[in-house]
């Protein structure tokens, strides 16, 4: 028999009582033998619960759970960085397997945690750390295993997702939808760890060490938010044949490692052009696969429960039939990661320039000497004294298009930039 | 160690040889044990090969491979039913666990199959039979465990795909746009298999079989292919917000199964409408996971040999750390088709009329009376005397639609039925 111990009865801890509960003959059978829930770590054993759960399966003290000599695997749902860190190394310590689905703590110490488990010769999952309920980090980890990946692009965070779609479809500006979407709970009331990207940078740091096997130092990973795109920009992406999406991107290069989170202009023949609202995707390139993506709703009670109770499945299963995990890897190296300012992209730049002559000659001039070579220029709705200039470069590296963006604001007829999105039209 | 016996060196076992030679150290470690190819099964040793590849390895006897007592693992990638089927049940009942691609024995054999490996306690496996480089069987079975699978929408074959892309995309007829697939070889010589959707019959059979845990009997897979589909038709549906692909589709209904293969309408703004060319995609929805899609190379050497490396993986794993599959279910129940004529969908139908009063009128009454009721009727370009009209079904038994084009047909000022293509706006 398996014993589990689970840490947290929130949102996702019921979602996973309750799966585990309903589906328990489907599951042991999947196991192969019997699974019991034995006891849950909460903050008040007297809280009122929608769930109907014996009272006597709850404790208010960890060490029921990650020290107790009965419980063969601990399955982490506090989300945060502590205590949740230290309850699942102590599991660890006790030789008790550990799923989870936290991708702060894995992004954070995923070396540790993965040293840990293979000293103590148990496993550690959280197929429910990234993208909820797609299956993505066991294929990569399975499916793919004879596929050298190349690149990873992700649109891995919902709440950023389901505001620019909103914005798009609906013509609305990004203040009016955010706050739409913080009344309908897809946005936190603290929407900061979402819109800034860091959300995004924690799950394309876990999806990159996974497949590139390598450790990511999560403050190395460039992330921008989603905060200074506006309605502007997003009907222009449209005419120019875009859409605009928070893209996680991950690129194995010969100087290191490409990884960062910003908005991008995609083109709306590309396969994630199509991934709305909250859900997620992730669209890799493999040598011998070639170009696959997986898509699916990203966070959310059932979806990221359901991940979890696969993950619990096969740790129950390979605990049962005392198998080890093929899959893991010690000996992980930290990889250098590529300064920001040294990757090349294609940049939309959008700017107010005062209606006189040869002000399009100084601008193209400071970009020409910095290096910036220009694809297309628009000029859109001519409001004399002030036009707006749309330009699209051809790729340069970010240092060279930053310089510029100084030089262009220093100019007397330029009278803002007002927007900067890099443009992938490669994948 | 694990020693493989290959049946077959063509396209698909030329790469599987290459990906194993070239990342044997890789693949070593995630197996646990040296993996080595022992034997080959080729028609002819002596035949010119581009591989470099020791001759002492190839045999002209099947017996050197699937009775071999030193192989523990036979993959099978010669295809077709005969003698492919016989050398399956042959290895298996040797105690031998095999990895196939062939989707064929699985569709048609897959019963007996599943219950061979069951009695001689070893393995099979068949990631490559569908949607070559796309982990999806995989994925089905284990990562999503925990849901229920509703339905299963699929563009399973790439020939039709590419072929129905390029109309759309360049337009251009069905016949010449198939010269070129084949003149460039992404359609055979013989293309009946891929454009009749038998191919994408077996590819769906397989996939509900596996999910939904039923034996599927392919011959009562309902299935229609594109040659019908015209570039009228084509550029109508995009006028009307559609593209067309040939779907494969099941789903679980409470009279049983639901699944067919068919040309069918779906909306632009759907995930599925942006899988082009050559690529494949299967598009479930869970009662846990909800909607999840998986895209990617549906065929084509090195996919489809990634996917039949990653089973010999898994299968070389178990088989050296003794492990059951836990996937496998022996106890698989045939389950009840449902009837096509019984199944209701919404339909797109071009007629030509004479250009007279009381026509209309003639058509809808036809209609009305079997129980068809239209959501949109668009009149077309006139060209007098003959008028092309295009309506668009609520949805409807597909004997009510049938009968009514029979009776429409009848009519005098019918001029002809021009096609009839089903459109699936719910997924």
């Amino acid at each position: 028999m398996i014993k589990i111990g689970l840490l947290g009865l929130g949102t996702v801890g019921s979602g996973v009582y309750k799966i585990i509960s309903e589906n328990n003959i489907k599951i042991e059978r999947k196991v192969g033998t019997e699974v019991k829930i034995e006891k849950i770590l909460v903050n008040d054993k007297n809280k009122k619960r929608e769930l109907n759960i014996n009272k006597n399966l709850l404790t208010e003290h960890p060490a029921d759970v990650v020290e107790n000599p009965d419980i063969n695997l601990v399955v982490e749902l506090i989300g945060g960085e502590n205590p949740a860190y230290k309850y699942v190394l102590t599991a660890l310590k006790n030789k008790k397997s550990v799923v989870t689905a936290n991708k702060l703590i894995i992004a954070k110490y995923g070396s540790e945690i993965l040293k840990a488990a293979h000293q103590y010769n148990v496993q550690i999952s959280f197929e429910g750390s990234v993208a909820g309920g797609i299956p993505i980090i066991r294929p990569l980890k399975e499916s793919l295993v004879a596929s050298e990946i190349e690149n990873i692009y992700g649109i891995l965070n919902g709440t950023t997702n389901y505001i620019l779609t909103k914005m798009a479809e609906e013509n609305r500006e990004y203040a009016d939808v955010l706050n739409e979407a913080q009344r309908l709970g897809y946005a936190e009331r603290n929407p900061h760890s979402d819109i800034s990207g860091l959300d995004a940078a924690y799950k394309i740091a876990i999806l990159a060490s996974i497949k590139f096997e390598t450790l990511i130092d999560i403050i190395s990973v460039y992330s921008e938010g989603i905060k200074n795109i506006s309605l502007t920009d997003i009907s222009l992406a449209d005419e120019l044949g875009y859409v605009v999406k928070l893209l996680a991107i991950a690129k194995k290069e010969e100087k290191g490692l490409d990884i960062r989170v910003h908005p991008a202009f995609i083109s709306k023949s590309h396969p994630l052009a199509l991934v709305n609202d909250v859900y997620n995707a992730v669209y890799l390139h493999g040598d011998i696969v070639g170009d696959i993506m997986s898509y699916g709703k990203g966070a959310g009670q059932m979806p990221t429960a359901s991940a979890v109770v696969a993950d619990i499945i096969q740790t129950a299963a390979d605990i049962n039939y005392n198998r080890s995990n093929i899959y893991s890897n010690e000996s992980l190296q930290k990889q250098k990661i590529v300064d920001i300012n040294e990757v090349n992209n294609l940049f939309y730049i959008r700017i107010l320039v005062n209606d006189k002559p040869g002000v399009m000659a100084q601008v193209t001039k400071i970009l020409g000497d910095n290096q910036v070579s220009l694809a297309s220029v628009l000029q859109k709705n001519r409001l004399t004294p002030i036009v707006p200039l749309v330009l699209i470069t051809h790729p340069v590296k970010e240092k060279h298009i930053n310089k510029s963006i100084i030089e262009l604001k220093n100019l007397d007829d330029v009278k803002s930039v007002e927007s900067l999105v890099r443009v992938i039209d490669k994948f």
